[in-house]
């Protein structure tokens, strides 16, 4: 195991403790310094009254694969501004991935954007967020 | 049981089959047509991976309170665009409440401000969002 | 003079250096540590291609007034994230009115809430924003 | 000339009122339903109290790539709802594009990203807007 890969098991294993993320369910698929991928499989705790995925299911994807991308081994990242557009409900059955884009990092604040799709490859919601990192 | 509470409690039970709601643990405090309170007692399943409560069981609690402003007995109301401001870290033991304020009303669109406070009263998130009322 | 109003007096000189308020033709009205409100008489030169206000001189409006509530004599703090929500179209013969809010402040950070109103008192946009404090 | 080319040229004369657009300096690169991308050569007139790019310009920059966008020769769309993250200051003698991104299209709503970048090439801030279309 390379050093780098090294690093990233432990800050997987330091995010891992995540009790939210285990509640709603929410895997990591990759990560690499600054980039994180993750799914949720729909499941039927994920619904709301009207039976679309409930928006805080997809916000908690989209908010936690920010985290994973932004936080180092040494450096805990604070999200401090999100939002969050809904682009298309998302039914039972779905499967859901969200991808980090970073678009600016400086050494206190990096901002990221996050696509969350279904396993059709269609945008659901679109997610812009703001870290700050912490002295 | 006057009609208007009878309304009430309709949406109340409509809502009330969010089952991502109930997995977060949040309950419904008051609900008249435009506005909702709702509160979140937070537990160790709210907590992140360096112990503070997870952004998105806070979005969730904000979000569902929205749901609950917007809907009435004959009317979907979808959320579209949202914003959330993180305003400072919510500890273990924290009970949280939000309240709704309705900025605007049109037709087809609803805007509201949410803000989330913890049991002393301090603000500890700020959220923004739009309704669409499904035609 | 006493020396908090010298202070003010002080940044108030140095936003006033600001060419594009001066292009827009946004007025201060008050200013105090913290907070500031402001005016913009709506001329012919701010309206869009239907007659109504362009946005873009509404969030001139409100992230100025950030700047004047969040800039301090020795601090200089530069927005970083904002959301601007249109509430209701503003006509020509309009003056708008805009105030902040501080929602929180740390060491490097700070947001506002700010309400842009007619001369009516009516709400017509409303803004929030995150500053970051210059190191 | 065709007939999408004479109905690209209506919304271009009809957007072309704008004189809040005319006041800042704003010109029309390229235009074709559902998309657009604008140009802002900075001068003097758009710099704030520090010398950088004010945030008005920027917005209004994005703002109106969004309404070139998202009108259409039959069509209203108003702007409701918008973010902007600031990636880097632009300073004096910079010339900034922006280009906008189709995100979802619905009856009644429309959503875009929009970035803005520098002559460089450089992200210097993105927008998210969205739109509701007249009935």
């Amino acid at each position: 195991m390379t050093e780098s890969n090294m690093k990233i098991e432990k800050i997987k294993e330091k995010m891992d403790k995540d009790r939210f993320i285990h509640l709603v369910g929410i895997e990591i698929l990759e990560m690499t310094p600054g980039y994180a991928k993750t799914r949720l499989v729909i499941q039927d705790k994920h619904l709301n009254a009207v039976d679309v995925v409930q928006g805080g299911a997809i916000f908690t994807l989209a908010d936690y694969t920010m985290a994973l991308a932004s936080n180092t081994e040494t450096e805990t990242a604070l999200a401090i501004e999100t939002s969050l557009s809904y682009l298309r409900p998302v039914r039972p059955g779905s499967v859901l991935y969200a991808q980090s884009k970073e678009l600016s990092r400086s050494k206190r604040l990096i901002s990221y954007s996050i696509m969350v799709q279904d396993e059709k490859g269609r945008d659901v919601a679109f997610f812009t967020g703001r870290c700050f990192i912490r002295e």
